[in-house]
């Protein structure tokens, strides 16, 4: 990628930020009125400050892992593999807000365009998560010019904005708005409250990280562009933040609940007239790319957890369209849970995002301090100072995230965190245990081998004896055409066969075995008439009591399928199978075979 | 069932309609302003006239289906078959619609009481879904004092808040309310008003055929119990329904977007003490109690639509709780749906209520009217003009609410009625062909017979030949236990075997085909290479590849399946096997065969 490709795409998630960080931080020092907002521009200070280190930060990460560090890779690697699984807990939360955030966020500024949706801002968003789903399985690709566009567009819309608006401000004075609310307090200003609102505010660095992921998909060479370009997002970062934070000061814009801090501004700058409409569109297309960024990343890093077996293998597995199908189902699942379940309101959302973001900048940035202390390349001094201060202050923001939001909505991210650790080593357990399990030994495994019979001699000595007795047994459900085909592939078999029909009541059942003698009797028939309907309970008991008759009997279940010529009529057949299957599973010496039937 | 216990249970539905008809009515005149509430008794008084017509129509139904007359039986049986699905789609949209409204109408009762709970209304509203699905899935049953006390308590708070209302208001008269909203008037007075009022009012009615379905239940005489019952719950619904009215015209009360117009009559008869607690408790419960009878009757209607082969015979399956699980899963997750969609607002939802409500009201009295034509049991006259007359009203309702609600959501109803008829008309002939084509042919179907060597004959002369040629493939992703024990079971069937396996790279391929030789060789391995991690296409390729050089072979693939102890575990194993299931259906002559290993 060329860096004016790779500007756009990459730091879609990172500038995007500026729509709702500036306007979180507000939200909370408003709280405590006009003293509160006196301290806009400290707090202000103190995140661009942040941004700057954390920035420089990762320009130390390019240089280190030129073929792409993410946080669960730098950790992992530098701190050991839990480390690498708490940076990846943190990292599949903020994806997952990321998503819920960004389209709350998007959502906002058509409504605060077209007040007349903001009834229906619920579906709307399940709406952008659907389409969401629905584009990443058919595989979109992040790049090209359709996703360089609203970057690019905001970037204009954004400095359009901070200019004139700036301009208009100090030259002609902004006409004081009719109906402005008056900012009474109903908080006092205290430590925490400027916590909060730092913590908040810092959510406008949420995507900083991304270059740095993505080193290997710039031109040679590689790791100097991405420097370069992380470096101009870095300052895009800092202007577009600076300059809409002095410019809500300036003109005295707070938030409201209906109307998005931008969304006045731009009101106040240009009226309702097409510039208007612009920013609002390209804050619109922004927000929303930066949601589907998380939408490449998360089913990534979940095909890394699983090939490193702390994810079920199913992530693992690419779709025909070559995407992590299973993976972006689990985020869309997940971002409309929480979006549902906080209303769609971005503020609600804030509390939750800052938590696992600067967890996983933490872990990561320490991670590449213990990289510096063993690696001991040029320059390692400097770099690692970087990366200390860079990890010290993130670490800060984590904590004061932590502590100060943890009654309105932190608790749930760090909930989440731990699930998810506890979860991935649980599976990771099994699946180590599993393998353990079914390791070939020299010892204990011989070969199979071909009797002088034709019969082969068994491997599983105590389970499988020597020559296996086998049993096949037909269960039918009606006797006709599907049913005689399983029989016939039974008989086939040169194995002893027998039937078992589950007949509903006594009468069906004489009806069945009067039918089955006028049609030959060719193989054993077993009736069960079972009464409620029931079909799956009766046969697993019929061959659990033939199992206890005969331990040595290997049983095979047949049953017949009927396989229909269009895919969507096959929901209509076969549905006890899979029930029965899981019912078989647990027996062992228990084998079954379908035997499909046309129509 | 005894009559008291009866009516509360069998007529939650009915009453607690009066929760939000009038008010539905009332929202539609206040948009006319003060001209259109002077229309509210005219309305009021038809649709009084049609509550009893309705009633005394169905205790005709009553007495002719003392096993429990339903629309889509009653319609089914004298309009015939295309008829009665008709009616049963109405009644389908009806439950689901029940469930919406009853949820959403009870949450506004919470709401009105507490109003900060307001923002949650959708997250609240699902949560009642999910509390339902897993109350219906467990086998809640609707009866005893716990059904019956939200019906009885329900009655008492709204006789309570008629009496004391009116004497209050007759008597010393109203204290005006302060910062009483004006009433402005949008649109002027006009038929459609007129009648977009009358259907909206209508649904205040909905819920008064349950007593017709639930005749069996009745103590003996049933049908004579189920008629008191049913005449006390019509004379309960229109005395509740017309006292609201005028209450709430006495009162000066239009319906609010905040405030439900019953918690406004409470708040001005009881302040905000505990009496005005209970009618909104009694008013969140009996609507709670609504949405459970849906609950019980959708999944029953479904049944019975599969037992007619209307329906996927999925939904004609009783769970271990005898309850039809997948219907109830059905039935909340339309519902949800709906909820989200509409956003929780009853008057959103209540123009898409009428239209199936009263389509199956009209099928189901047409239908008696053919019955007591075909009868001439005594006094079938006068049965016959009640029907009619119901039949003419209901036919009325249903198209006055189709036409003046059609673009506020009534086009969504008759939609879903559409699709609803397109769809179980299909799976009917779908059904309907598959039966044929499994059906039992003297002629063409001879039954397989065991050759002298013990080989079968088989029956299906055109695709499985006299003597059968098989052919065992065991697909092999590693080579572990589990796959030594498939190609045990593979070996020990006496037929020719042939290991396969897909590798991912050339290399993996080598070292498998290294270690096969190492192990004996003692089964013929034919190895893929597969790149990009696919394991499905490149096996049913091959598959095909040797069915097309081997026609005549049956071609038995064996998959080794690893069980695990518990069953949460199995979702870490074996997702390619329901893939390869899948791809290898439609394949003519494969025969699928899992062999467990347990780890």
């Amino acid at each position: 990628m060329r860096k004016l490709v790779a500007l756009p795409v990459l730091s879609a998630d990172a500038l995007s930020s500026v729509a709702y960080g500036p306007e979180a931080l507000l939200a909370v020092l408003v709280l405590a009125g006009t003293a509160g907002l006196g301290y806009v521009f400290p707090v202000s200070g103190a995140i661009v400050l942040l941004i700057l280190v954390v920035g420089l930060s990762y320009r130390q990460t390019i240089r280190a892992y030129p073929h792409g560090g993410g946080s669960y890779i730098v950790a992992g690697d530098n701190l050991g593999p839990v480390a690498g699984l708490v940076a990846a807990a943190g990292l599949m939360t903020d994806y997952v807000l990321t998503v819920a955030v960004s389209i709350a966020s998007g959502v906002a500024a058509v409504t605060s365009a077209i007040p007349g949706l903001a009834s229906v801002t619920v579906p709307l968003g399940l709406g952008v998560i659907a389409l969401l789903l629905a584009g990443n399985l058919r595989g979109v690709r992040q790049a090209g010019v359709l996703f360089a566009a609203p970057t690019y567009a905001f970037i204009i819309a954004m400095f359009l904005l901070i200019i004139i608006g700036l301009t208009q401000g100090f030259g002609e004075g902004f006409t004081p708005r009719p109906g402005d609310p008056a900012v009474t307090a109903t908080e006092g200003v205290g430590l925490l409250l400027i916590m909060r609102a730092f913590s908040s505010g810092a959510t406008a660095m949420t995507g900083i990280e991304a270059i740095s992921n993505a080193v290997p998909a710039f031109r040679p060479v590689a790791w100097r562009q991405a420097r370069t370009t992380l470096s101009w997002m870095t300052g895009l970062l800092i202007a577009m933040f600076a300059g809409i934070i002095v410019l809500a000061h300036v003109a005295d814009v707070v938030p409201s609940g209906q109307e998005t801090v931008l969304s006045q501004l731009a009101h106040l700058s240009f009226g309702s007239g097409w510039l208007y409409v612009f920013v609002q569109a390209a804050t619109a297309a922004v927000l929303l790319l930066a949601a589907n960024t998380a939408y490449n990343d998360f089913p990534r890093v979940l095909s890394l957890l699983a090939r490193d077996e702390f994810a079920p293998r199913m992530f693992m597995r690419l779709g025909d369209r070559l995407a992590y199908s299973n993976g972006i189902i689990l985020l869309s699942l997940a971002a409309a849970l929480v979006f549902v379940a906080f209303d769609g309101q971005t503020t609600a959302l804030i509390p939750l995002y800052a938590v696992g973001v600067f967890l996983a900048f933490t872990l990561s940035q320490c991670g590449m301090v213990v990289h510096w202390w063993n690696k001991r390349s040029p320059n390692w001094r400097r770099s690692m100072a970087f990366n200390a201060l860079g990890a010290l202050l993130s670490f800060l923001v984590f904590i004061t995230a932590g502590i100060s939001k943890f009654t309105s909505g932190a608790w749930v991210a760090i909930l989440a965190v731990g699930l998810f650790l506890l979860l991935t080593l649980r599976i990771h357990r099994h699946y180590s245990s599993v393998r353990a399990g079914l390791r070939l030994r020299p010892d204990t495994a011989p070969a199979p081998q071909r009797t002088a019979t034709g019969a082969p001699e068994n491997e599983e000595r105590e389970e499988l004896p020597d020559d296996v007795h086998h049993l096949v047994l037909v269960a039918l459900a009606t006797l006709d055409l599907a049913g005689l085909r399983a029989l016939a592939y039974a008989a086939s078999l040169g194995q002893p066969v027998l039937a078992l029909h589950i007949g509903l009541t006594e009468e069906e059942a004489q009806r069945s075995r009067a039918y089955w003698t006028a049609w030959g009797d060719h193989v054993p028939l077993e009736i069960v008439v079972s009464p409620y309907r029931a079909t799956v309970a009766p046969l697993v008991h019929y061959v659990q009591a033939l199992h206890q008759q005969h331990p040595g009997l290997t049983l095979t279940v047949v049953l017949p399928e009927i396989v229909t010529r269009h895919r969507r009529y096959q929901l209509l057949h076969n549905r006890t199978a899979p029930r029965l299957r899981r019912a078989l599973r647990p027996l062992p010496k228990v084998v079954i075979t379908a035997v499909p039937f046309h129509v």
